[in-house]
Parts: structure tokens; sequence; C-alpha cells
């Protein structure tokens, strides 16, 4: 049976669960196409309808192991096909999550590995339980990571972790990716949830979707080399846009500002 | 009353304080300028002349808040106004910092937050105090940072830390900040001046104010791009210089190299 | 009497052993030639005969002091020679060991400094003992360092400890060069050796040659720019390759791969 990409969808936080059952939902190439189909979608909506964050979580107690193995005959020994699979498959899903301004969380519990530590790259902020397990031990199976898969984990794990995790095909418990910057906060297994939860309703509740939205969009301009002309006038644009005036008129009347309409 | 940028110049260490009774230092306009103009100075003048290293600290209790909330209607709800603000004010005093080859200081007490945290995060060595915090939380006024002040931080900070930072406006406590690297050293609040004093008098004393000065250029043109040839080898030019033949003639006398003229 | 770079062969690990007598190893002019011409030697060797790994470590209880110099008055005080030295003799030496792609490790006791820190940078893994020190107090000698020492230490540990490190030829003990992410690791003192080794042997034991040539020429081609299109087709032609097939094949057969002979 395939794996699969569930949603729910809600005005203010939307969960996206990756479950392949008895695989520690490894992420088969229905679930690439998938994540590329979600992202895209959120990233589409008009502001108003967007969601203030998205929860990226695994089934069952694991967050994602890698590529789910019982595919790759069908694939991976023909160099054409290979390389139509990192690099119009897996780079497209993990480019839709990075081209998504909407604030990202992985929520991570158990195995963090390989594809599923790919994901956990795209988000901005991961959260772990102590019991996690993370690395990309591909040179067990004696292959090398994509390109494009190697400088994303290079860009935001850097490469002194990375070059022991890929030549050592090194695991990391909680502990250890907590001091290597792998994530941004180690909580109990049984409050992975709710600290993340916790984090986007504040996110939801009082901050501005459209700083986060420009901010993010810069960062990935910043990534792909120095603004233009152009971005930069484009950017501030945002002057003279009703959260500016309304995050600034509450902080002088010494009230919360309402960015989003309440919850209905 | 608009807030100050104090200069205290001796020969050996100069320190500039920030201040803006009632605002935690937060940075008008004219301190901005001010900025500019002192690093400026700074950076013109002749070698021999210029002091071994440059504090930046705040004045009664803190380092800086961000901008002067009281100034931002005047400006900040127009497109070109707006600009003009970020590119031709801000992004030019912290340029005026990046560019001085004398080695910065950031003497952190209290709040460190948005402007302030972009000072600091100009400075080449930040030591706080336990009371300390850390933050840029302009998502709860309902803007975005300039390009130029996230690639400065994207760039110092790293991307883990700055996406929660903005996307949270998360703030961080002295022990978080370090941890994060956000800064060098955490000392007991009433500690920070004076062992930031030792170490600055501790360059004075006994290190090469030339090699400071090649060290930091360098930097910069690697943060630039790759350096010419002409710059490379205008960078070895230091070779007949008195300091080099000093300090290598000194360790191999075993005597303590003199690159400064006693204080007077 | 002049400095050595000693070779240990096997078809496992090589070992790679610094030695300056009473120098505390420091590189001399002839040891940055030996060093150039081992890693390229082993480069060049075919990928059935060369190494698993290679353990960089120093003679007598120290890594590596910075360069020899008894030598400098000959060469350091006249710009041509200077430049000749940093980018003739080191430069080469270093890129040397940066394009080896079989996993390099620094086995560090005692003193790490100057051209010994950056010949560790160069490897993939640091293992320290808890009574190594680290640093690059050259500003005390009156010089600089050279534009591409700098441009390897700022891509390795960072723009944060290495301003610190430079402009106050700041010392780091195990522990905080551990915190400073300069080390993988830190062990007892006599620990260093055998930690290494056994990491190495891991790799000789379990993991592809195949994989950590391909990863290391991917960081390699990252770190120069984004790889072209040749250069991204010519990366999946392992799809084909024995190694892969025997990872994928061992993995779904439930089987230890077998991706090296055994050892003679």
């Amino acid at each position: 049976m395939p794996g699969s990409v569930e949603v729910s969808l809600s005005q203010r936080v939307t969960r996206v669960t990756l479950r392949n059952a008895g695989k520690l939902n490894a992420i088969d190439i229905a679930m690439w196409h998938e994540l590329r189909r979600v992202f895209t979608d959120v990233q589409a909506m008009p502001a108003d309808q967007a969601p203030a964050a998205v929860v990226i979580c695994g089934a069952d107690g694991h967050f994602a192991a890698g590529g789910d193995i019982a595919e790759f005959a069908e694939f991976r020994f023909e160099p054409a096909r290979l390389q139509h699979f990192h690099e119009d498959i897996v780079a497209p899903a993990l480019r839709s999550m990075l081209e998504c301004d909407v604030p990202l969380y992985a929520q991570i519990d158990g195995t963090c590995m390989g594809g599923g530590l790919e994901i956990a790259a795209c988000c901005d902020v991961r959260i772990c339980g102590e019991g996690s397990r993370f690395g990309a031990p591909i040179a067990k199976l004696g292959f090398p990571m994509a390109h494009s898969e190697v400088a994303l984990l290079r860009r935001v794990f850097g490469e002194t972790t990375l070059r022991e995790m890929l030549l050592e095909a090194r695991l990391y418990n909680a502990a250890a990716a907590w001091r290597c910057g792998l994530v941004h906060d180690v909580v109990a297994d049984d409050a992975v949830a709710t600290q993340v939860w916790a984090r986007c309703e504040r996110i939801a509740d009082t901050l501005s979707p459209q700083a986060a939205r420009l901010n993010k969009r810069t960062l990935r301009q910043l990534a792909a080399g120095d603004l233009t002309a152009a971005e930069r006038e484009a950017h501030f644009a945002y002057a003279d846009s009703a959260e500016h005036r309304e995050g600034v008129t509450a902080f002088i009347d010494k009230r919360a500002p309402r960015f989003r309409s309440p919850p209905p």
C-alpha cells in the first residue's frame, strides 16, 4: 500500500501528516508529488485565507525515514531515471516547501532520516522529542546524496556536521542534534505536538502574516544572491499596508494589534 | 529630546555610548547619522593615531532597543521615504561599522533588540551580561526586516536562529543567546564593562594594529567575493613593514614585541 | 634538522604523521611540499587501492604548531617571496587536502595552532584530547593571515569564532573549541587515537567508498558555486555501479553489504 500525505486544513494552522505504515513513514514517489502539490497550494492561497503556520509531522510516532526502498529497484539503477527521480520529483517537492512563505514547523518524533531530514531542513523551526534520531546513512546503501539535497543540508546545518553525518553514516540522538544545531529545541516525547502547536497559535494570535511572508521572501532572495533594485523597491511597498499601520498604531496606543480576523 | 551618540576618545580604546533616555536607547535618525560619522572618522584616522579597539555600549543599563518609534509615523507609511530610511540612513551607518578596520566590541547590558542587535552584529566580539535580552520582534509591529539588515544578521548569526527570531518575534535571554552563537561570552551583569575593557587593553598592549586592520579587510573582501589578483598582491605589502619585523624579531629574541608607542 | 611528514600506508587506513622535533611539529617548507605530494598521491590512487580514510596526527603529543619560525627571516620580509610562500607553497598543500576525496580525520593532541589548525580545518572530522589547545595567535607576531587561509577557516569555523580568534590572538582549550564547533568531539587525551581509529575502521568495514568520494566531490563543487548541467549528469553515473547495487540489494536482503575486498 502506498504512503500518503494527509492535510488537515484550518484557517489558522494547517497540519500535514506523513504516513507510510510499517515503513517509518518512508517517503515514496506518490508522497513526494503530494508534498509538492500541498505546499504549492498553500503558497497560492490569498493572504487572507492562508494559514498562519503549517506543521509537518509523521504518523505513529515517527517523523519520516528516507525514500521508500521497495521502489528503489524500479528506477535507481539507470542513470537517467535516477536523475529524473532526484531532480524532477524530490527537488521540486523540497523547493515547494522552501518557496512557501508561510512559517513551516517540523514536529519531530522518533526517526528523522534521509528524505525526512531533508523535509525537516525545509522547515523554519524544528522541535523534536527526546527519543528522536537523525541522520542520512545512505553510505550504507552504497550511494551518495544528490547535489541539490546536499546543498540544502549544507546551507541549513553547515559543513562540519554534514561531513560527519554523510561520511560516517552517523546517527544523532536528540541531544547531539540540538548541540549541532539540527533542531531549535528538544522537549519530552509527549510534549512535542503541544510545544509546536503553542508556537503556531502564538503566531496566529499576535504576529503579522505579511511580516512573515516578506521575511521569508527576503531570506529566499538572499540565498539566491543579492537583491535587484526592483526587488528592493518592491519590498517597501508594505509601507502603506493595513498590517503595518495597525502594528505601529497599536504599539503607540499600547494595545494588542489585530492582524487577522478572529477565528469563526 | 533626541538621542545621542557620545564618543570618548583615547589613543588606546575609544568608547561609543548610545543614549536615548527613557527609551532603552532606541536609535533615532540623528543617532544613525552620528554612528555613521563616528565610524567613518575612526576608519579615516592615520594608523598611528587610531584606537586599538572601539567599545560600543549603551547608557543606563541597556545596550539599545530598535528604532525610535516616536519618529515612525513621520516616514514609515510612505514607500519611498521608508526605503530612504533603511537604505540611506540605517544601511550606511551599519556599513560604516562593517568597514571600520579597528576591532569593534559590543558591551551588552539589558536590552539588545532590533537596530541594537544590528549594531551588535557589526561588532567583531559581543560580550553580554546575564540579564541581557536579544531579539527583533518587529512582526508584532506589523513589518518585516529590511533586506540589507536581514543579510547582515543572516551572515553573522545564521539562518536557523534568524528564522525563529523573525518568524516568532522570539526573545532570547543571555544563556539562549550564547547557545545560538549571538554572543561570544556571558558574564555577570556588573562585570561586562570590565571584561570588555580587559580584552581591549590586551589588544592595545600586545597585538599588532596592522594585523587587525589587514585581517578585517580580508574578511570584508571575502564576504564580497573572491579577491582579485591586485588585492592579493596588495595584501603582502606588509612583508617589509616595521610591525611585521618587530613581531617576528621579538619572538625570535624571546621578548615582548612593541607595536605601539607607550601611552603618554 | 628539518621536519618530516611520515606516511604509514595500508589498504584500509593511511596514517600521516607530522613531525618536527622540539618545535611542536611546526610545519616547515619541506613539510608543506610533502603534504601536497602525499594527498595528491592519495587522490590519484585507483578507487580499489585507495585507503578507506586518512588520519593526520602529530608526533610526540602535539598535532602541529604554525609555520617554522626558524625559516621566517629567509622569506617573510620581501613581498614577492612572502606571497610565493603563501600562494605557491601553503595554499597548494591545503588545497591538495581539500581535493582529496577520501575521508580525512584530524587526530588532535596538544597544540593545534596556525598552520596546524589550517591542516585540521581541511579534515572532514576533527577529534581532540582534553588537553589540546587551538588558535592562530599571529597578531602577536605582527602579521595577518593570508586570504586563502582566512577563507578556509571562515568557511569551516564561521566568522564569529574567527574574528575573536584572529583579532584577540585568542587561544581555546578543548571545551571552548568544542563549543565553537572547531572539533566534532573531545575525548580523554589517551583515547584520541583509539577513537579516531574506530571511526575509520567502521568506515572501512561498512560504508561505500564510492559514496564518500561522490559526497566529498559534491561538497567541493558546491563550495565553488552551483553545479553545471554536465556535473549534475555525471553525478548520476553511479546508478549502475556495483557498489550501488550491492548496497541496495544487501539492504533488501537484510544482510551486511560488502563494498571492499576483505583485508589480505
